[in-house]
């Protein structure tokens, strides 16, 4: 996989994407940064009047539950069927779904109303949006449901499924990433565990995979495989910078996004460490 | 006081703290990334339809009003009953409180509504609500305010009354940092002048308090006093960076969850400058 | 122009000034962090409740429609108008206007309700403003709208035109700055590309700028200047460090801020790359 992930990242870089991003006020700042990090640019907006005129403007669309409030989920769909209506990507990240009824409600309308391109989380959310139910602890996943190797065959089985009902590249983050459009599986062993020790790296992932899917429409799977390992490396390579100089999370917050502005396709390409899962 | 407080910081280490925070949008990312410095975890939500379920969820919940606005009072308000209801720790953040109607109304009518597990703020901030008055500036503590050898006698009194009338932990952050439970008062001396160039020193640590209480439940006046003291000493440790590569108050800011995030109980015992005012 | 620029920047120094800031959440911690590096305050507040109360308290307002909502842009207009009626200096970063009907009816809305003494934008915001249309993408000047030798003398005309119409210093900044007040015009070749690949590089400049025109409330065109030309110095010896070091754009956003805090008037008056134009 290493030469069409590289390609992807190339794509990226050469082409830009404008990405709207209707997202959580945490992690807000590091989603922009990220995507000017990677090629693309941010555009944030959220007001009911604009959103689908935004939309309109730009390569794709982002849609975070990270702070939901009623105004920002209406101004959710109404981005959302206007990226529908003119055929542009678009994401959904259910941050801490399974976490309250607003979440869930919110989510299982977002997929009934909205045709997503591609739908990642952590594996707790994605398993409550496609079962119903999962053990989301707040924005965290549960420890019930981590994917080991006893559970990882079950797990690619409602992924697929999952991918094949809403037709959407489905990505599960975690020790090990998921990626699956519901006929090919991959899995991505590239990260770094105190990546968890940074708020938003689920977000900032979410929001540069919406770039890297709209500078390559013609293939969710592989752009969205690409961004979970450009996502990864920047975390390992991070990680060795504040291990060799004894810095801690705020440090490694921005060296993860540092990583993702000084990478290029063959650095990508040369470490990524990708499995077809057969 | 060394042995305690190490406790303190080692139980949060070891049992984490799920914390809601219902905070302003300007330093909430730091909140966030302060709570996983520290061994917590954070979780943001204040859409009134899901604070009561997110806050049973945690193991506790932080309010600050430092951009309030009348949706987010209404989720103060259902979110603090709850962990009321619940028997969770809650702390209250008033920033501001003094420059404007609305902050001095809304901390009353949390007072009114809410029982306080802790309350902390600057000197002007905790005078607006013990006393009725203050010099408050913006969000900083009046000149007419500050703490001095003069005045300490008098402050340490009225934040004992403070305390009992509330039944909270009482913290005063400034040069010198006052903690009292009403009964007990201890004066911390750890920190540096620079922390006030850096948005949400304030807020991260009433974030970050909110988790020492959550992990040390039957100690709240230790825990908050070891809060105190270990963001006092981030920032000591953080300066000598600073000083030493000639940074500014950006990295100086990163450099302070740093210093949280690698600091261990040992650390914070042995330069704790901690005096128990008699 | 090295003389007067170096006061501007001193003066803030020793006097200070408190910023009311009704900006979008994007950027607002870079924004209340830059403010605090130039030796101002910040002071974020958007509840209708309160904004008028809040900006009374301060030196002056500056209004940011990045993420603007109805609830804020009422906020605006209050805070606004208070601020006028006290006679103090508001500043207007028009945002991503021309992207949506919104954010261009807001703008025009605000122009013709509230008396500002800086705009400030990129050439498409500006051009959208003046003429009443420009090519924004999203919130990036459209490539159409560069400002080149060729169109330098049609550019410096309508800034011209547009700062007599409204009485307002007028601010474009892109790869060259532009400055005006409708008589005199200076140009500012301070800066440095990578500057584009940081999220709100231009809202924390109009934060900073309304703090330069605060404490030197008699010369906003030269305040504005010298706000321009700090920013800009600041791009440049971070872009130094970040060559040296290895590092990307999240690491320069915070050297920005950082040299902005270490910068004095000497400094800045001594690389300060100000023509003026005839």
């Amino acid at each position: 996989m290493s030469e069409p992930i590289q390609a992807m990242l190339d794509n990226l870089r050469a082409d830009g994407a404008l990405v709207h991003n209707i997202t959580n006020y945490v992690t807000v700042n590091d989603c922009a940064n990220i995507l000017l990090a990677c090629g693309a640019s941010p555009i944030m907006a959220d007001a009911v009047e604009e959103v689908a005129e935004i939309t309109a403007l730009c390569s794709g669309l982002n849609i975070n539950i990270g702070t939901l409030n009623s105004r920002t989920v209406e101004a959710m769909i109404l981005a959302g069927k206007k990226a529908n209506a003119l055929g542009k990507p678009v994401l959904l990240d259910p941050v801490g779904v399974g976490a309250s009824a607003l979440r869930t409600d919110t989510a299982n309308q977002l997929l009934a109303t909205i045709k997503f391109r591609v739908i990642r989380g952590n594996i707790s959310e994605i398993k409550t949006l496609a079962k119903g139910f999962g053990t989301t602890q707040g924005v965290d996943a549960g420890a019930e449901d981590a994917v080991t190797e006893a559970t990882m065959a079950d797990t690619v089985a409602f992924l697929k499924d999952f991918a094949l009902k809403t037709g959407a590249v489905v990505v599960v983050t975690g020790a090990r990433d998921i990626v699956t459009d519901g006929t090919k599986v991959y899995v991505v062993d590239n990260g770094h565990p105190m990546m968890a020790k940074v708020t938003g790296t689920g977000c900032m992932l979410s929001a540069m995979m919406t770039a890297f899917v709209c500078a390559n429409e013609a293939e969710p799977l592989t752009a969205a495989l690409a961004a979970v390992t450009a996502m990864g490396l920047a975390g390992e390579l991070a990680y060795e910078k504040i291990h060799t100089l004894g810095l801690g999370n705020a440090s490694y917050r921005h060296l993860i996004i540092d990583n993702i502005c000084l990478m290029d396709g063959e650095l990508l390409a040369r470490k990524a460490k990708v499995t077809h899962y057969a």
